[in-house]
């Protein structure tokens, strides 16, 4: 069999795809941003089946440019503007082939001991950067601490059934002659409505009702104490049970704020949780300038953020805290015979999913760029958003849409929501820069994120460049 | 900076790194397969905050060694029994690599076509292999098709609320005027007593009754036809709507198979959405000899199993079909502006998760691999169990607990519970193999899984061997 198979084919072929790596990434810019393939371009390309007989992995690697380049959305490349970021360093990299050669799956302490112990840590490391009350940081022998999650999808999710699960074991306790069954139809749940849409997701897979709260322009999209006092005052005295608040630091359109400090009182006095969605601002908060935007975090419950967007670390690494730790083992604990092992009731880990060895590279990426160069590398970022900024006040024909406080930038053309369709897209046709849009009070915005490692003030420069060009374009073509 | 932040760096760092776990992985019978460390033993290893400034590659490198190894539980040493497989491959190694560099989030076509294409057409592929009907596979223009899942745990829990929100809408529809509050408290979901814990934990959080049918060691373990027959009849005499049944065709404690052909059309015939899993077995249906335990899957919704178990596959890989498409997309969808793009509507492509390039590694293992070099591996592995089960019938002392099927031995000795858990737990701290327990009937069993992709025959007899020696202490220290 000519397949790689034993150590010594891996040491020659792993070599090879180290240099496949690096020479992908040092001249991912020359290759356009967005790919020209029309949906099912792949499946004329390779056979109808697997083969029987092993292919050579000189086959499998010439197929890489020929039929999967051509398809791929090269979200590093420093021309990428769309979404937010997502992580990619070589710190990060190198301590998944790590992982992956280890390959155990952390569901237990047993499974692995020192996968579930260095998650602890590394999140009592990060909790410390960030400047978490100390509740959050397990190694203070307090009563909380973190936990990896895939995503801040199933962060938010994770964080409502542990809510439901608390909330329904508060009303037991004060009426144990109510049936079960039925609470959960009176539960009500919360959040903005620029909140990102896993948000409404996790309402539906957990059952219960998740109502937005509408938010204004003049509140720069910050979901405002009074309303949410209001709603729940409201439902309440319609009979419903007010139980989960998801706060948004840094919402996906525009990099709102909800102001915490305001809302998390309103919560604790309430009994509802407050969970903490900062996915993409998060990793911000490591800065001691941008920790401000985490104050209110004291009345939180449970707080997550991406470091796979942010802070370097290859996906999936979506961190989470809670204050209570029990409240998520509470909410999950299963306890079949072939997960029971020695140390079971040590009780200082708690909920581990299924997964591999996340928290190898958080410790890779924090110990190789140390706290400093993870703060250069998000000042560098939000500077860059503010040249871009800089460059649309500038031109008379552009306007802002939203506060930049981070790496985003909203912006339009002065004029109707059809050129501004148009414009973008022309510029993702032109598949040189790509941007998503966003809908801010009906109007339809442009939004540039600042997401490559490698993004450098030319290609900023170079960027704005062709959305004036395009934008001239439209604007002799269209009314606007 | 001395970290790795250049391509140069990486290329230097990254064949070190290929170095090492090769080295790794070459020498890995060596270790002690299961770590002889306590609960907190990491915390004092290293330092209580990250670093300000970077340290150096060669310092985090020496940690490896000092830090992580000690507490590794080494499930690809050939010593590994416990638990399932978990897949490790250098194909999957390399595609891995590959996947972390392109770093792309596969939430939606245009996020990366390449992505989501591969996913669909690997997913054609693999289900060819397993020979399943039609309506699986995407390329048929039928309606259905598979999907890759982070976890078996994943699928069944996607598979659950793709079936609480269809029989939502049949109850509605035959029923306009009913209030869509309180149907979820009626619905009821079953699976065996044998069934995974996350299948009692979907349950929980889709918040619906799941029912546990109680299964007989006289059946082998199956859940009977009969048995669901009455207990859906009683359920229904109650008020309550039963909507979704969970299979398993290979359970965790003895790989025990649900009869399918006989449960499918029952379920049909009562509009239960039958979800099949096979989250270890499934693997081996791509041999003809065992291809007709799957028989029945032209009666079920959607059918999983892990490729990143038994496939060499690396985790995260957990594959799943659906019969139809729709019902799976009707559950989850969600429309943000940011989330558009041109080709939104072509139908192709379906639900994904938020997730890397995954199906790169399905294409790199059908590939080097072969579907012969897979059948191989997998009848090597029922080789090893089948010579294992060999040894334990031969000898007296020792009986085996549950039918071998595929790779796992359920055995014990003649004897008390006590007499076993004391040999195991002597096993599991002479470190030199690792096992865990199950039970069944009241019995506490060892289960010995053939897990790791380097077991030979001489590795299964010197476990045999260290077993029998510790037996032999065991029996002679205590009763039995
Ligand atoms: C505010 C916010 N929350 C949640 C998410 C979803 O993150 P994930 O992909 O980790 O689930 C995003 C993604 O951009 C986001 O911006
Ligand atoms: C039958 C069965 N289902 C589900 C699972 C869980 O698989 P996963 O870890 O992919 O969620 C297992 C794990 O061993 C299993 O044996």
């Amino acid at each position: 069999m000519n397949s790689i198979v034993t150590c010594c084919q891996v040491r020659w072929r792993g070599k090879e795809m180290v240099d496949l790596i690096a020479d992908y990434l040092e001249n991912i810019e020359q290759r356009p941003v967005y790919p020209d393939v029309e949906p099912g371009y792949l499946r004329s390309l390779i056979p109808e089946e697997a083969p029987e007989e092993p292919d050579t992995y000189e086959d499998v690697v010439k197929d890489i440019e020929r039929v999967i380049m051509p398809g791929v959305t090269h979200w590093h490349s420093p021309y990428f503007y769309a979404y937010f970021p997502t992580a990619n360093s070589f710190p990060a990299m190198l301590a998944d082939m790590l992982s992956g050669a280890i390959g155990c799956i952390g569901f237990s302490w047993a499974a692995s001991p020192a996968c579930t112990e260095l998650e602890t840590v590394m999140m009592d490391w990060l909790g410390k950067m960030l400047k978490l009350p100390e509740d959050f940081i397990a190694g203070t022998h307090g009563q909380g601490g973190g936990v990896i999650q895939g995503t801040a999808s199933e962060a938010t999710l994770v964080a409502l059934l542990a809510a439901r699960s608390r909330a329904v074991r508060m009303i037991l306790a004060s009426d144990p002659q109510r049936p079960e069954t039925g609470i959960t139809s009176k539960l009500v749940a919360y959040s903005s409505d620029q909140a990102h849409c896993s948000v409404e997701r996790a309402g539906m897979i957990a059952g219960v009702r998740m109502k937005k709260i509408p938010t204004e322009q003049s509140d720069k999209y910050a979901v405002q104490g009074e309303t949410l006092r209001r709603m729940i005052q409201e439902d309440k005295a319609a009979g419903l049970i007010p139980f989960y608040f998801c706060a948004t630091l840094g919402t996906t359109p525009s990099c709102a704020f909800d102001h915490i400090t305001e809302l998390g009182p309103i919560c604790n006095a309430e009994k509802i949780w407050m969970h903490i969605d900062a996915a993409y601002a998060g990793s911000s908060f490591i800065c001691p300038e941008f920790r401000p935007l985490l104050n209110g975090i004291e009345f939180a419950d449970s707080f997550n953020f991406n470091p796979h967007k942010w802070l370097l670390v290859n996906f999936d690494c979506s961190t989470m805290w809670v204050r209570k730790r029990s409240d998520l083992i509470g909410a999950f604990k299963m306890d079949p015979l072939y997960l029971k092992h020695d140390h079971q009731e040590s009780g200082r880990y708690f909920y581990t999913d299924n997964s591999l060895f996340r928290s190898l590279k958080m410790w890779f990426v924090f110990r190789m760029y140390g706290l400093k160069g993870l703060q250069d590398y998000i000042r560098k970022h939000v500077e860059l958003a503010k040249e871009f900024e800089s460059l649309v006040r500038a031109d008379q024909r552009f306007e802002i849409s939203a506060d930049v406080v981070l790496g985003l930038v909203c912006f339009r053309l002065k004029g109707s929501n059809e050129v501004n369709e148009t414009l973008l897209k022309r510029i993702n046709n032109g598949r040189k820069i790509h941007l998503v849009p966003c809908q801010l009070s009906g109007q339809f915005v442009l939004r540039f994120a600042v997401c490559a490692r490698t993004t450098e003030s030319r290609h900023i420069r170079e960027a704005w460049r062709l959305i004036t060009q395009l934008a001239e374009e439209v604007m002799q073509e269209l009314p606007h």
